[in-house]
């Protein structure tokens, strides 16, 4: 939600989120033969890098300090409501082409304690730099750095787009792992649904739930922007095709998985419901066996318990025996219908 | 609805809703240097500034006086059919290009005591001038006015399109404000149905649902509204595509929220089903383990109140504390087998 | 259905309704300056009107005199599958294009004792004819017949295509009040069904349900019908794309106020289902508390009121008020449970 | 299920039907002055036909006999995979354009003992002949073969599209026939939900949904097979765009017919579970009343039922008629409160 | 999943699978007039091949000696992105044009114990080979090699496009064998819940959506790359058109009959439900029957167990016989008011 923000003109820079942490920026400067890694401390640190023929990959983390996004922006000539939309962190997954560079929005989800967290990237990059946008500290952008360091695959010997591809691509393979764990979920609550179903289930199927529409919301409009990229009709993403089209692929398998997974949730509370149901039955089962046996019994028992003068069976010799007797073969009658209804 | 319409040639002027407030005139007649600031009597006192090379914002609240917009329409020489939305306040949102100018129609949206309120917001606008019409006081274009007042933002240095640009984009803005208050609101609802769940919920979720369809039928149209904008294939809104996409944005993500909010509503009914369920199971199992263990004993106690004359346990010793022991045996083997069925 | 006509050749002229009403032919004759208005006997009477340079509208009630039909189309030379439809009284609204002339079927609907009953009106027009076939005796065109005969609006002014636009308003319009009465019922029931829920409601949803199906198909083809309209490719609809786009609009909201009728009528359902289960738990809970209470004190009147010869509590002198106030506490204490469990 | 099957080369030709009936083959041979009408017992039989500027139709029932179909396809020059198609027999409505003959596959539908059966019906023609293959005896093209017969309608003048326009025709008015019977068979379902309700009828509104998912599976293909020839690109139909978009009509009103009927059968369980909770709502009101009034009323008698020595009231003269009394008013009570709760 | 990838550079080689089967490595080397069939056991083996004009058919069993994969990429200039999917077995069906060579993935279904496995078939071919990948031992395409063998069908004297069109067909021929399992499956199923339902039932419903849900899975995306293969574009696959567009009716016929099961599945679990309600109506009216019945009777017998001194009825000659008629009187009252009810 960007509450905070209501009334103010549009491209007023404003940062909506909650976390302020202390803001890093990392700068990777390489090309084929070199790279150089440095930790800036100040947004000026990086502009000596804007004119270099090396690809130069800025990462900067923590956005509540705007008036740096304000001079990057003016220092990079960046649109105005690109820098709103780098400090309005509930934005969906987008992609905007402005011929110097291009603007992507995608999102980096993390699993907590069953929790799902959506943490929004925003990644602007032109012809030789890429900036790169994160609320918070942590990121799945480690591997990639290593390839960089250590100068492993074609990463060194590509432009900016493949750095671009190699970032999305792995907050992508990371929605597999969280998928992974989802499906784990999922399996653990089929056997609680079937062996222990509990009111507490349905919370969790509640939650579940809820999780997966977080996903969906983050991973779903993320095709569309993949499916541009694929298109290549910017000059920025030319050659790359092939590469966003894999990325797009696993988008749709993801999509697919997220499907299914909600499937299986309404499929284990209908499971729930179901077992409830079952297991009402079976408690008035119970109930109705006991009470249709013994309150016809105690029927008995009450009218020879009646203080008549003139009941000629009270001083019969054999009335009790005989009584018990009836109330034998009554019960063991009903015990025969029972069994004939399939009810014990 | 329309009904008091029904029949009336196309094109006639009937105002269709049931506010009658005193109509207000109020005219912003700005450029980069300078603005005015004019609360109007009568219609006539707008004509002025029709041929300015100014640009002229009216904001007209109050329909009622339809003979007023019949002037309007003529010395504008706006289309019949026009005039006819304008007082047809239960319009659904819409654009139409005339050429010369451009119809708009927007819904503002408030949220009062858990009631959505939705109120018609006509707009036309031409090359130096912006009508707005409204049924009722209070809009929430105060900072529009504020931002001409101070010269704050570029909005004096823009066009007639920017102004319409900036009503639409707070009039959005509110949507999330909205969107807020009611996602707090479900909250609170999750907390009740797990932890008070009473069939008063029912009623609250069918409310909420109900203020969450007229919210979808007040947004999801705009999206066309600013899909067609973005597009910006009129003259009149040339060079703005970048500021409507980023409302067209917005309401994406908002259509995005209320289809979640919608899913969750939907959800909350399970639970409070589920609980409701689970609620009547524990009632019938507290029932069937005190039938199950006393209407026997019951009976064991009947046996003995028989009065038949022979019946020897009667003369027993021990047979009182023998029948007793006898009870808290049956009593001990009862609750272990409701404890074998996890009932207790 | 059209039933009766299974197997005979296509084109052939079978009327499929069940209303067998008198023929009743009225004719329009006008221009700006004048008209007439003639109620015509036989089909022939219409012929001469053919040629004449001035608009004509004839409006004939009651199909089932198919051999009038049938002259008919062969005086103004109209294709046999027309006629066919036109007697074939369950079409779905539709528009085709001859050339020479249009032919449109839209549906007149009624609301009359809960019950949505729907007409078939056939419309066939060219340059400055206008033919409208009816079942039955009633309709919504009085409106326009007064206009015409008044000379109000702009319609003597126009050609016949306006008469066409200004007949399917009539009809349109007529929807909004239909609609506006199921809304009316709509509110009674969500006050019946909060205070008064009975078997009866599902009845009356399961209807209200079954008048919105109907209503659904009746109106959601027309959207296509007046798409094509508003394109206006054809000569004989051209200039009027601004009015046929009106009707569109009415259309549509329709269409999504039908929609948001059906979610509540859904609505209504759960909020009965849900109360039926509430009240079944209530009465349950009434019952289990009594029982709850009952049984256990019953128990132990019952083992005091044994007969076994050595039972020491029997002869105690406070006995029976030790025995009233354990069951006394035993009461409380069961109360004091309920009272945690929120049972009352 | 083409199982048999599963392995064989492309194009193999391999009877998937069940049915083994007598091979018939009867030939129709006409033009406008003259027809022949012959049985043929031999496959050869046909093969002068197929040069004579008359129009011929052969029909062929029962398919077991793979060879004939193997000559007439060498003879006529047809596909392997149009063979293996005719005799794969659970095709799905489909037309392909071979140019020299187009094929079509249609299905034919009977209602016997409220069973849908669906029955295939292929379709070969070409400038003057007409093929038409299924699998049992007994079909809807009745009607078309007494229009040749006696050269009723237009059929004798027309060439072989149009022999094919009127077999389409045929099979799809007999849909109408069984959504007639369907009709009826849910009101009478309506009736007995609402007056009878019993578990049988879940099994009869599941049996309905099935016949309604084969109907829904045999027409909805076909509107694409009716849109393609309405479009008439080929040259073999041309000139009957008309007549093509005549039955597309009618099928899209068949489908919307089914789709309205599968609500209907939607809204027939939901009125049947409602009705089903509201009997054990029922049924638990009366347990509960009774109990609710003579378990206390019960335990009053327990109590005057103990045989303690010393209790005063049980010495009393009007003791009987005072617990009498006590309890008469606890039932009245009781009762009121029941009245006030609505349950009696 | 891919998880063990994560992180790893985009065309990395990394099997995915968790089987790990020897390899096994079959060529099929074929013409018109000869063919030899090779077991390989190494990669290097199927080198010289690659440039003879034969067909060759290179199958590949076991996918976890990457080393193999990679060899033989490098060897056939396949891009590494392909050699990644085809280790990355979780692959939804796709197809990509490479110019010289195309990209299929497919995946290939079997079904034992109750439970769909999907096992993942690549299949890459150029002009004059086909190389098919495949998981683990055991496959559909028997019947192919026995038509290559025998030189049965037209398969020998055909191109590379026309063995990928017969691999698909037999996988896809495959799905009809268990769609045929699955739906005996449903039939048993469908008795089961009309005349044993069980819990069971639900677990086993749940169990055959899950089925489905991995069916559709496989299956839906197959339809693009038969369309893709059916419109064939590219040099490779020309003049196929026909053959792929038979796969591509089938695969639409097998999604048609999937849809159906699931609503099936979805009506089973309809039938379950309700048919549990009506048990627990059922075992409720017993036990409401019995304790309306005695509890009132109960109540009677304890008016005359009570041990008042003054109560006239219990010397009454009549007493003890009236108040066993009166009992009889109140039950029969009972049944008849229950079998007005019909409870009985």
């Amino acid at each position: 939600m960007k509450h905070s923000k209501v009334g103010s003109p549009p491209g007023s820079l404003v940062y909506t989120g909650r976390t302020k942490e202390e803001v890093e920026i990392t700068i990777f400067d390489y090309n084929e033969k070199e790279y150089k890694e440095i930790k800036a401390k100040k947004i000026e640190e990086i502009f000596p890098y804007k004119d270099t023929p090396t690809i130069t990959w800025i990462n900067i983390t923590g956005l509540h300090k705007v008036e740096m996004i304000e001079k990057l922006g003016k220092h990079y000539n960046i649109h105005p409501l690109v820098l709103e939309d780098i400090l309005n962190v509930d934005q969906r997954p987008k992609i905007e082409d402005f011929g110097e560079y291009m603007f992507i929005v995608v999102r980096m989800l993390s699993y907590e304690r069953n929790e799902v967290k959506s943490e929004q990237v925003s990644i602007i990059f032109g012809k030789n730099f890429v900036f790169t946008f994160q609320e918070r500290k942590g990121d799945v952008f480690e591997p990639v750095r290593e390839r960089i360091r250590n100068n492993k695959g074609i990463i060194r010997k590509m432009g900016s787009n493949y750095l671009v591809y190699s970032l999305i691509d792995v907050i992508v393979d990371n929605y597999f792992t969280i998928l992974e764990k989802i499906g784990e979920e999922i399996e653990e609550l089929e056997d609680k649904v079937i062996f222990h179903p509990t009111q507490e289930i349905v919370r969790t199927i509640h939650h579940l739930k809820r999780n997966l529409i977080i996903l969906r919301k983050s991973i779903w409009p993320l095709r569309e922007v993949l499916s541009t990229l694929e298109r290549g009709e910017s000059q920025l993403i030319k050659n790359l095709s092939m590469y966003f089209r894999d990325i797009y692929d696993h988008t749709i398998q993801i999509i697919d998985t997220l499907e299914t997974y909600r499937d299986f949730a309404t499929g284990l509370l209908d499971i729930y419901l179901s077992s409830l149901s079952n297991r009402t039955n079976e408690i008035m089962k119970v109930l109705t066996i006991i009470g249709t046996i013994f309150i016809p019994l105690t029927f008995i028992t009450g009218i020879y318990g009646m203080n008549f003068k003139y009941m000629p069976e009270l001083k019969w010799k054999y009335g009790y025996p005989m009584v018990l007797f009836v109330m034998l073969v009554l019960s063991i009658i009903m015990l025969l219908y029972f069994r004939k209804k399939k009810w014990i």
